[in-house]
């Protein structure tokens, strides 16, 4: 989230092509301390704003076990970033919530790991757990992460919990994302967490993984078709 | 390729539920030289004799630039295997025939460095080039291997040379190759390469990973369902 | 740290081998919220009476920007662990802090991701960070992470900053810390945090990893011969 | 080995500098066919010479079991390269000689792989196998390969066979050569295998991990002091 026009826009457009929910980035964890880090609470502000707007349900990171409470009066849904996969306190303040907390997999987290932070937020009372498989850490360089699709038969056999794939983050290029998500929904994922931005070229993060919001809606009719065929509704 | 029953069955069922080619291996690369190593000339004759029974052109892998000419008496197309994909005299020699080479990527090579690998056999005058994806190595032990479906619309991206995914290799474990082979299918690859064994439990090698026949037919039949709502044909 | 006996016995053993400082964990960061998760503040109070028996200055890792004040009344000195590289928020806290932060790589970080989470808390004001090399994330099983020496040459050409080798969660197995501390010592290491216990065999966690009191003399004395020999003072 | 005149330059160098032998590569596996291949028979030739003069042992890659009588011819040593390191053909027939054999490890072997590619060279009736560690594939881009020296000590637990390191192609980059070497000889590595060139800038291939003589010379004083200290004879 940059601004609330930008937001708007990019909102506008993912929910007339059949986006579920609505996330965007308030606090963004950074590799760098000297990149664009969020606009912080003004990013709640108008999350809150654009989800009413829309009817989306809104879904933020959350990066500190003291945030919790705070975002919780703006989102329907945290995030658990792959940076704080194993940051075990956030995890637990998670867990004394009861909404949903989409679990991202770590860079370097096997799916057993993945399963065992999941049990720190189960552990404390809360049953709402999403995961999420997002891209590895790999020596393949064509791609940002490798996205890991094996994962999500592997914890379908391993769990109850809905998985989720973000083709975006997991290749870090918007021309792999559709054949990603495609991949995603044939191999059994329950949903796909994609970033779309209304400007990508001018995004001021991860705008080259950034889906422009024709390509969002062409994605979404593919993804139909494929769902339609396996027995799935969308 | 154990022996000719194993292979006739093996071969008869996979016909049945549609298959398109007979791959047997009659030289097995090995990580221990204390492991089965093939039946060698045994096997290429069994596979000769199994592929004109049915009918499906026969594939096998080739290990070494001096069996070239051999295997050519034997197969209508080569293989040569991950551990190879950087034997270059090998590819020089595979390049010297005519006969299609599927070319596996080696299981620490990037994308790139799997389409150099072609251009040893291309360079050598042979156009028939097929690459597939088989599994890279990470640090995950969930799978044997991590399969990369990324490698699919990446490779699209960059060459015009058709590619398989072979989910088998690519994961290790039979009920991950289903799923894995839709994906495989849903991202774009051009064909599946996948172990079938009249009776897994007692195969010398590789078990763990190859279908049941009636699962291979399952399979295809819900590979033909996607590739119908795409637009493929199979 | 386990118990006030168990934490002075290992400290006097240290102590007398050689040890500058003194590491035991209140707040352990464990894969399963069902592994023991360390004693908490009892665990600092433990930390802090040793400390001053023994006169070696105290360091403990801290694991949330919420525990850095307490934390702070404990210890000479604050660890971030390796899940935590990439917690931000409590990387920005410690650089509010003026006492040294030894800082340990994540085990999917690069060199560059390191410099970087340093950076955090530096910008803030903190100028007394430590970098520590611990391990990273590979396909490789016969150690538990691999202890990635390549860095310390790669530090030293990038920064100023001063760089530790972890050879005991480096390797993961104590057999392996005495080569692996040597040869830290031999590349440039500025120092080496090892895990020693009393009784490893009873540990209650990464008893595997951690040195017999004798072993650690040992390596002590070899290390100072090595130093000698390439004109360090230990 | 680029010409008579520069491996004549450079062994003089390395002789001096106190080398026990002599590796030049006429058979170069390069990932591309369209970079430097080597000079072939030429090679072989101007190697046999330069030994000759200087009294080096020669040591060179073997690329093809069709060629392992003919460098034989040549070389007092073979090295099969770690692309090879699974070329199992290979590795046969060079176990059917009585050289010793220096095995590289393979980029995504594991340790257990390494020993198990020396069965194939031992079980054929050549005990002289020599193992060298040369870096595996990681997600670390700061250096060409991540040279794991932990393979050395692990190594030594498992196998009586001595030890190697190349910290040349385990490093990529000349600055790091002398660090790592001087940590592999410390870590308990029986040897060391280092690229030096006459003029490392006008290298036709690996010039940027190619040491200059002067500071091959510098490192051999400096490995000689550690030698001395730890009881070591070089």
């Amino acid at each position: 989230m940059e601004s609330t026009d930008q937001m708007r826009r990019t909102a506008q457009a993912v929910l007339a092509a059949g986006a579920h929910a609505l996330r965007g980035g308030a606090y963004k964890p950074r590799t760098s301390p000297y990149s664009f880090q969020g606009l912080g609470e003004e990013g709640l502000e108008i999350l809150r704003e654009v989800s009413k707007e829309t009817g989306l349900p809104a879904v933020t990171e959350v990066v500190d076990a003291g945030d919790v409470k705070l975002v919780s009066d703006y989102a329907a849904a945290f995030q658990a970033g792959a940076r704080n996969m194993q940051n075990f306190r956030l995890l637990q303040a998670l867990g004394r919530s009861r909404k949903p907390v989409i679990l991202k997999r770590g860079p370097a987290a096997k799916v057993e790991d993945l399963l065992l932070a999941a049990e720190y937020i189960l552990a404390e009372g809360n049953p709402n757990v999403i995961l999420c498989e997002r891209g590895i850490t790999t020596f393949e360089t064509a791609t940002r992460n490798t996205l890991d699709l094996n994962a999500v038969p592997v914890i379908k056999q391993r769990s109850h919990l809905p998985v989720l794939v973000d083709p975006s983050h997991g290749t870090g290029f918007r021309e792999l994302v559709a054949p990603m998500a495609k991949a995603a929904l044939a191999c059994g994922a329950d949903g796909i967490l994609v970033e779309v931005h209304c400007d990508p070229p001018h995004a001021l993060s991860d705008g080259r993984q950034s889906l422009f919001p024709e390509q969002f809606a062409v994605m979404m009719r593919e993804l139909r078709t494929i769902a339609a065929a396996i027995g799935k509704v969308m």
